[in-house]
């Protein structure tokens, strides 16, 4: 893409914001801030989410359907789990003026989470044993009424989020899927290049249940979690369930950017959803389900990987591998090679800037490979990646095997 | 994909609705309601829905850059265009609960369009006349306070749509992109299949504007608009907009599945945005949004494309090419060559169903080609479309060439 038709662009005067994934994304143009806690996704911004959200998906798909349930639903639904009056991040759709309340005065449950929905889904499909153990998921906008909207895409009152959920005839059948889960996550974060630092905390269960949960808790300064490392037990605590002695542990801060809950059968109960086994009888179904905070995770990866110029993404997550500058003299050869080896990449053909701010750009954009043609490098070009400080020239064959 | 696997199922008992869309998308299992005029995407309905908005998406690239913009907003900007008080479709979100009011009580507009959002962000990147023209498009869930939610997919509460917006420095530069996105309007409707049955009408500009509007009409039984048909002029008018003697035109049913609004400088001028000319005088931005309801086109593609049997899904939006059946011998042979070449197949592997039951569910679902194996046809497959009455016998090499 020619950065001249990108719509948004760079603007390094944006001010300071209280996180760095904010202020560098806004700077960037990956993000502009509607709102505390509320942010489009600009074109590069979008970019990088659909491509996060398709390693999420890749991995998912392993594991089950993936489906796209409704924002609104019906306060029936969080009537019958207990959910309506308890859940303090719950909001609501009502009309935003007498025009609209003389039109329709309806009110509709803006879901934060997809449990009161997705089970009397199953119940609807899945009636037998024959029909077990089964999942599905969706990507998709939630949303939480947030007091403290804070720290970028780390904690937003409108963000995006991958939740699958599972169900199963017995505790034991859901145990392996659930640890299955655990190992598809870890996948996640490797590709997401996050997976040295993401751990499997246990936590509390929130508003789901009374049992322990899991966290994937990425070790980060700006973090909002606390969280014990038990180097020698092999185990680490989410601050709020942590052991009372925890001075022999290590604490860090951390942000979670997936969890597991074992719901056991409180949801399929609630809407009296149970499997006709193989002697005819109701039995009890059993439900986990496991969240990922896709655009959360975008947030989480400029606060780990950026220097005092810019962004630094991760190959898998770029918006374009390669940032092509051209400078006084024609990229249009170049670039068309590049995109004729499906090698994505974006072009920064501007003429009325100056060498200096199309480098800059280039390290605040964080792309993993700039490209330079200019005067200077004749038939050749300059390559650099992002994480080195120097660059050296090649040609365009050698270029390709490097990539 | 394996039919086992597909999650949701048909459900042939499931009572008629009040549109043949929601019946069928219902019955065979592409849709679950979950209240009036909100419908969950089950797995085959969402393979459709990706595949309309991809071919949207194409021709929309062609157009602009893609972004993703927000479901929340705030009041001010709805303030300052002079529409939060007077757009009756317009809903709130509000704390949902005691808990949740005591927790942080805000209330934010949930977007039902967005040129409210777009401006303020145009406003941000482009200054200049030599930022002009440009547009950017979204594909997004849209929200409206509906008393009357009805017709499946025609007409909800909740709905995906596709909305672009392009902005000028004069009516006389607008004009012709306009007019681009009509020729691009077009050859999306042809590519769904709707383009020999779909017009251009006059129509009122609502909400948005005291002009004219542009509709893109469906001419279809069941749609909620009347339109009228002057073949002598070769115009086209909505009824709210018809000329007075309208005797010697046409008159059909007909369903909105876009729209085009030329906005004049209105929206712009609501944010004092200008831009600045070469003189560096700010001079008045023109702008038009353009919209396209994906939900809307899986509902009328129903509409239109139906026997008493079942959906006729169009080639280019059928969640599968193929509906691979297999009788009392195993298909997952040929299922795997399918996949080998590419070929996206529906698997109907199930062992406890007749093979009437999986005719049926075939001719219900729509998939446009349906295989046949069993001991019957050998090394051969029988061979059917589902605009055909007749099955032949054929090997595959001579099938991969049909298709």
């Amino acid at each position: 893409m020619r950065y001249s038709q990108l719509f948004a662009h760079t603007n390094k005067s944006a001010k300071q914001q209280d996180s760095v994934n904010a202020t560098l994304l806004t700077k960037a143009g990956f993000i502009y801030q509607t709102m505390a806690g509320v942010y489009t996704f600009l074109p590069l911004g979008l970019r990088v989410l659909n491509k996060i959200e398709n390693i999420i998906r890749g991995e998912m798909d392993k594991l089950g359907s993936e489906l796209l349930m409704t924002t609104l639903s019906p306060k029936e639904n969080w009537q019958t789990t207990g959910r309506l009056d308890s859940v303090d991040v719950l909001m609501k759709a009502v009309p935003a003026n007498d025009a609209a309340q003389a039109r329709h005065n309806g009110e509709y449950i803006i879901n934060p989470t997809h449990e009161d929905l997705i089970t009397p889904i199953a119940q609807r499909f899945k009636p037998s044993y024959k029909d077990f153990p089964f999942a599905v998921y969706q990507i998709q906008t939630k949303f939480r009424n947030e007091p403290r909207a804070k720290s970028g895409l780390l904690r937003g009152r409108e963000f995006r989020m991958k939740d699958l959920y599972s169900f199963h005839t017995s505790e034991a059948d859901l145990k392996p899927f659930y640890e299955k889960v655990k190992e598809s996550y870890k996948a996640i974060f490797n590709k997401l290049g996050l997976g040295k630092d993401t751990v499997v905390a246990v936590a509390s269960g929130g508003d789901f249940t009374k049992e322990y949960s899991h966290e994937f808790q990425t070790i980060c300064e700006t973090g909002e979690d606390t969280i014990y490392i038990d180097e020698e037990n092999n185990m680490v605590y989410n601050k709020e369930v942590a052991p009372a002695d925890t001075s022999s542990m290590k604490e860090v801060k951390a942000c979670e950017v997936g969890n597991l809950f074992p719901l056991g059968t409180r949801f399929p109960d609630a809407f009296d959803y149970k499997f006709v086994d193989a002697e005819g009888n109701r039995q009890p179904i059993y439900m986990a389900s496991y969240g990922l905070g896709s655009s959360r995770v975008m947030g989480v990866l400029v606060e780990k990987f950026h220097d005092d110029k810019g962004i630094i993404w991760p190959e898998t997550v770029a918006p374009f591998k390669v940032h092509l500058i051209s400078i006084r003299v024609s990229g249009d050869k170049i670039y068309k090679t590049l995109q004729a080896h499906n090698i994505e990449v974006l072009y920064d053909d501007r003429e009325d800037v100056s060498p200096g701010q199309k480098f800059g750009d280039a390290d605040l954009i964080g792309i993993p490979w700039r490209v330079v043609v200019s005067a200077k490098t004749g038939e050749q070009i300059e390559v650099k990646h992002r994480t080195q400080e120097e660059s050296h020239l090649t040609d365009f064959a050698s270029f390709l095997k490097e990539l």
